[in-house]
């Protein structure tokens, strides 16, 4: 199975893939930036057509995306959400079934640890794809954590 | 100008469009309606087609669409803002301008009172297109009322 995981945002949205083989194997990951010049809805429009490309390239059986889970900032929920939605969108349009996971599942996971900062996570995401460090940037491994994460809870999923 | 409003929602989706004539006219209103029984993925497919089709038919000079503007209710505001997401991305692949409106300056333009209740927006709605009462579902009159916004804010962009 092929988990594509997406780390949504405006201005940067991660996407990595990762093969559920024993162990797991990394095969693509990197990120689709909008410029911030555009207004909101051509941004959308260069994620959309972005992710839309990266699922035709990588051939995903699921896609994999972390959802927003913070009252902290409204904005950021918003523009988050935005990003989130038209991913949801690309994979529906491509037939690819998609999970959503919050931050702390997708933590704990990876590490053991639903609190875990970001650096653990990396840690974890390359001793799991057996890579010397995890890829950079930030997003792209964070979106191969995420695949990894489903891998790890799709079987749960199985038993239900 | 044609103005299509659009309220955003992922169970419905209303659409109202309004000719900026004086005095101003209204042309089309409707919702755009998903099946509860979908997943919020092909739900969004369902709303970026549906969307797709409106402006297609309605052929309009700029869309308004009402922005989620409360911490209330963090789902709610999710689920909006992927809908508004997906609203913003039609509009921008049509190659249609989009202004975006809190509800109270939605209902501060419709009736010069940004704390109006549902039914004050509506009668306006009707009194200022010359029809007998508000177009029904509440989401199309809603619709209605948000490019009846453009229509008013407009001229004060025109003059910045």
């Amino acid at each position: 199975m092929f988990v594509l995981g997406i780390d949504p945002g405006l201005s940067t949205t991660g996407y990595g893939l990762v093969e559920g083989s024993h162990p797991p194997r990394g095969h693509r990951a990197g990120v689709i930036r909008t410029d911030t010049d555009l207004s909101t809805a051509e941004r959308l429009v260069v994620l959309h057509r972005g992710l839309t490309e990266v699922i035709a390239d990588c051939d995903p059986d699921v896609m994999a995306v972390e959802t927003v889970f913070t009252n902290r900032n409204l904005q950021t929920a918003i523009s988050v959400s935005r990003a989130s939605g038209v991913a949801l969108l690309a994979a529906a349009e491509a037939g690819i079934p998609v999970y959503e996971y919050v931050p702390t599942a997708i933590k704990s996971a990876i590490t053991g640890d639903g609190s875990a900062n970001k650096r653990q996570v990396q840690q974890m995401v390359a001793r799991l794809l057996r890579l010397d460090s995890a890829p950079q940037p930030v997003d792209a491994s964070d979106a191969l954590a995420i695949a990894l994460c489903h891998l790890r809870a799709a079987p749960l999923e199985a038993l239900r």
